[in-house]
């Protein structure tokens, strides 16, 4: 069972990563963007037959190694 | 209007992040593992109101600058 997690900081802490593709865009002409948050990504592909116990198994990989939790939010969904 | 924007490598690139996170993720007890790919992920912006003109702006920005069309795939979608 394959899943997506996507990690996004959480709106309120700073993205300076971000904030240099940014201005990046905006030198080369890309006038038209409002703002740009970076985030990470990835896809999860479990052994497990049953999706509520593979979903849990996602989330406590998210937990223990993948989010930082204090500074950062994650959605996972199936693909 | 607000895009997201996903960038995976292609399947047949390695992706040696990824392995670095599969080999932590196992030798922590989590053996349900398969396989995990790591990506990018932005959340975009544009200050445009049509959908077709914004989604194409977005496009530009990921072929100018954000994605690496030789070992990269990418998906934009509206949120």
């Amino acid at each position: 069972m394959k899943f997506s997690v996507t990690v996004t900081l959480k709106k309120d802490v700073l993205d300076p990563q971000g904030k240099v593709v940014q201005n990046t865009l905006i030198n080369m002409g890309l006038s038209d963007l409002k703002s740009i948050r970076q985030g990470k990504h990835f896809e999860i592909e479990v052994d497990e037959k049953d999706e509520t116990t593979a979903k849990k198994k996602v989330d406590v990989m998210c937990k223990k190694l993948l989010v930082n939790l204090i500074i950062e939010d994650y959605k996972i969904s199936k693909i």
